[in-house]
C-alpha cells in the first residue's frame, strides 16, 4: 500500500551514507540553492500554494486556518531568513565533545554525529518543510517529510525546489523526500519502520503527538504543549512583575511558552492584582481567577479545567496561594513541564524554586517567552521538546545528533 | 492483578522527590551502608540465594547458567567494589553542561538533573541488582528492579539490605522497589506505564531486549549485542596484529565487545593468517573461514549464518576482502553497531574507516575490548548503547541523567 514511501526510505538511508560525511562547505552550497530557488520561484510557490487554499475554503476551513496555511512575500522572506541563520551557525558534527586519555596512551574522543534518517510529522504549516530541512541537513541528517493534507500542494512545490538545490549542491536528492500520500494510516506505517527511522518529530496538536508517542516504534522526539505558570513570591517588585507577567501573557499568546496560569502570593495579591488587571482589561485578556482573586478584582471564575488548559490565547488563570511550597505543589500538578518562572527578591525561595521544579526550564524573574532556540542561542529549533529523553528544551541543531566513540591507538591490547 | 506494582510505582514517583533533591553526602551515605550491610550479611545472602539455586538444580538448569546466579564471597566482595568506585566517582546532578549569557544580561545555565523513575527488567545475574541501585541512586534516581524469577530469593534479600541502608541514610526505602511477581505478562504492565516511568532499561539476551523496544510505551535505552569487527589493512604490523586479534578474542570471549568476525586485506591474509592460526589453536580458537582463508589456512568453511551470529566463545569468523571498501561494506551489513576496529600503518585508510563507519565505538589499532565504562574512564557502567539516541557506547553516571535550563533574570521581557 505505501509502496511510494517504502521506497523514499531505502532512498533516504542511502542519501545518508553520502550526507554524513559531506563536510560543511557542501551543506552550506545546498542551503545557499535553497535560498537563491526560494527567492526565484516566488510566483510558483505563491501559485502551487493558492491551490491548497482555494481547497481549504472549499471545505469550510475556518480563515484563522488558511493564515497558517498561506504563503506569501512575507512568509517567504521568513524563509529566506530562515537560510541565513542556518548558514551562519557553526556545523556540529565532527565536534569533539569530551576525551579521555589512558594512562597507557589510548586516546578516546566522543564526537559529535547524524542521528540519520528523520521523520518529521505535522500539520498544515509550510514553512515547517523548509525550516526542519535546513536543520536536518546542517546536522548531516537526512529527512521524510510528512506535512498535513491540507498543504499537499505548497510541500510538493517545496520539495521540489530542495531537490533541485541538492542537484546543483551534488548532493542526493533523495536526501529530503515528501510523503505524497494523504491517507492517515501513512502515519502507522512511518512510526512501524523501526531500524530504517532513527527519529520520529511529531509537530502539531496533541493528539497527534500523543498518538506518535504511544504507538511508534521508532524512538520520539517529543516537541510537547505548554501550560507555563508564573509565582509572584511576596518579596516580588510589583511594578516589575507586572510588566514580566505582561509580557509572557501578551507578547505572542498563541505559542507554547506563553504564560497560561499565574500563582500569586497572598500578601501581594492585593497590591498586584487590581494593577495588572488594569492592563489586562486593556489589552483584551480576559482573567479567570479563584475564589480569593474573586475578592480582589472582578473576574470569571476558574474551573479545575481552566488549569488543566493551554489557552493559546488572551486569557490567563489565576490562584491566590499561601506559600511557595502551595505554588510548587500546584504547579507540579499541572504543570506539562515547559516552562515555569518564580518572580522574589528573597534568595532562599528563589533556590528553592529552581530545585524543585522538574520542568525544562526553570526563571528567576523573566518572562517565560524565553524559551526559544533562538533567544538562548542556539540559532533555530524545531520545537520545545517537554521530554526527558535525549534532548530537552529547544531542539536545535547540537539535538539533532548523537556522539561516536574514536578510539586513537598504537596496537593497544586490554590487560 | 500487578496492584503490587503499582503500589511500587507511585511510592518511587515519591521517594524521587526527595532522592532528586538530596546532596551527595547523603547519597554516599546510602551507598557506604549498603557496603556494610552486604558485608555483615554475607551469611543470609549465600542462605537466601542457596534457595534460588536448590530450585534451579531441582528445575534441571545448566550448571553454566547456575554459576551465573550464585552470590559466594568472591562475588560479594566484587559488590563490594563496586561500592568503592561508585562512591569515589563525581556526583553528575547539577553540572552545568553549557552556558550562554545574553545581550541583556539574562543567564541561561543548561544544568544535569536526574531522570526520574528507572525501570530495569534483567535476567538471572544478582549482582546486576546492586551495581544498578548504586549507579540510579548516585545520578539521583529512583529504581524499580525487575529481577529473573531465577534469582528471586537472592533479590528479595538484596534489596531488604539495600532498604535498611536507606533507612540509615535517612533516604525513602522506596526508592528502591523490587518487582516480586514473576509472572512475565509483570513486563508488559511495566513498559506501559508512561508517564510513571521514565526509562526501561532492558539488560539480557536478544529476546528480551528485542521484545521491550518493539512494544515499549516508555522510552527504552537498548543495551544490545556485539557482532564486533578487526579489519587488518594490507599496511598493518603482521605481528601485533596478531597481539590484538588475540586479545579481543580471548582475553575474555563471552563479552559483548569480544570480536566475531576478523577481516583481512588479501595482501597480509598470506603472512598473518598462518601465525594466527598457531596461536588460536594453541588457545582451542575455533576459526570459521571464507573460501579464501581456506586455500590458505585450514579451518572450518563459514556459512551466511556466521558474520550474524555473536559467539560470546572461542569462535571467530575470518574473511579475505580485496579493499578497505569491501571491509566497510560488510560491516555496515552485518555490524550490530557495537565496536570496530581498523589495524593499519595507512593515514587515509585509518580516516576513511573512521568516518565511514556507523557504530557507537570506532578503534584504530586497539582492541575492541577496550568498549567499557570502566577502561573509558566513566568508572561503572549498566552496559553499552548500540542506539543512537540519548546515549550511546557505555553507559554511565552522565548517561543516566537528563539537563534542565535555569534562566537568571532581573525581570526580563522579552523583546
Amino acid at each position: 500500500m505505501f509502496e511510494e514511501v517504502r521506497e523514499s526510505i531505502v532512498n533516504l538511508r542511502r542519501a545518508f551514507e553520502i550526507v554524513r560525511l559531506s563536510d560543511t562547505s557542501i551543506k552550506n552550497k545546498a542551503i545557499n540553492a535553497i535560498a537563491k530557488r526560494l527567492n526565484e520561484n516566488r510566483t510558483y510557490l505563491i501559485e502551487e500554494n493558492a491551490k491548497d487554499i482555494r481547497k481549504a475554503r472549499e471545505n469550510g476551513v475556518r480563515e484563522s486556518l488558511i493564515d497558517r496555511l498561506a504563503l506569501n512575500d512575507k512568509r517567504i522572506e521568513e524563509m529566506l531568513k530562515s537560510c541565513e541563520v542556518v548558514l551562519s551557525l557553526k556545523d556540529p558534527i565532527g565536534e569533539v565533545v569530551d576525551s579521555f586519555v589512558r594512562e597507557d596512551g589510548l586516546k578516546i574522543y566522543k564526537v559529535r554525529e547524524p542521528i540519520g534518517v528523520i521523520a518529521i510529522i505535522y500539520e498544515s504549516r509550510p514553512n515547517v518543510t523548509v525550516e526542519t530541512t535546513l536543520l536536518a541537513l546542517k546536522s548531516g541528517n537526512v529527512i521524510l517529510l510528512k506535512g498535513g493534507s491540507d498543504a499537499i500542494n505548497s510541500n510538493i512545490a517545496l520539495t521540489n525546489i530542495i531537490k533541485e538545490a541538492l542537484r546543483e549542491a551534488n548532493l542526493p536528492e533523495s536526501a529530503v523526500e515528501l510523503v505524497r500520500s494523504t491517507d492517515r494510516s501513512v502515519v502507522d506505517y512511518i512510526i512501524n519502520q523501526r531500524g530504517l527511522i532513527d527519529l520520529v518529530v511529531p509537530r502539531g496538536g496533541k493528539p497527534l503527538i500523543d498518538y506518535v508517542t504511544m504507538n511508534s516504534k521508532v524512538p520520539v522526539l517529543e516537541t510537547g504543549a505548554g501550560i507555563c505558570h508564573i509565582f509572584v513570591d511576596e518579596s516580588a517588585n510589583v511594578e516589575k512583575s507586572i510588566q514580566v507577567i505582561d509580557n509572557a501573557k501578551t507578547q505572542r499568546p498563541g505559542t507554547c511558552n506563553a504564560v497560561e496560569t499565574l500563582l500569586v502570593h497572598e500578601h501581594i495579591a492585593p497590591k498586584l492584582l487590581p494593577e495588572l488587571k488594569k492592563i489586562f482589561d486593556e489589552k483584551g485578556v480576559e482573567i479567570r481567577g479563584c475564589e480569593r482573586t474573586k475578592n480582589i478584582i472582578n473576574c470569571k471564575l476558574a474551573t479545575e479545567e481552566d488549569w488543566e488548559t493551554e489557552y493559546l490565547d488572551l486569557i490567563i488563570s489565576v490562584k491566590i496561594v499561601s506559600s511557595i511550597d502551595e505554588a510548587i505543589k500546584h504547579i507540579s500538578r499541572y504543570s506539562t513541564k515547559h516552562s515555569e518562572s518564580i518572580l522574589t527578591e528573597n534568595y532562599t525561595n528563589a533556590m528553592k524554586f529552581i530545585a524543585s521544579i522538574d520542568s525544562s526550564t526553570v526563571y528567576i524573574n523573566a518572562s517565560t517567552r524565553f524559551t526559544d532556540g533562538g533567544q538562548f542561542g542556539m540559532g533555530a529549533e524545531i520545537g520545545i521538546s517537554t521530554q526527558k529523553f535525549h534532548a530537552r528544551g529547544p531542539v536545535g541543531l547540537k539535538e539533532l545528533t548523537t556522539t561516536k566513540f574514536i578510539v586513537f591507538g598504537d596496537y593497544h591490547t586490554r590487560k
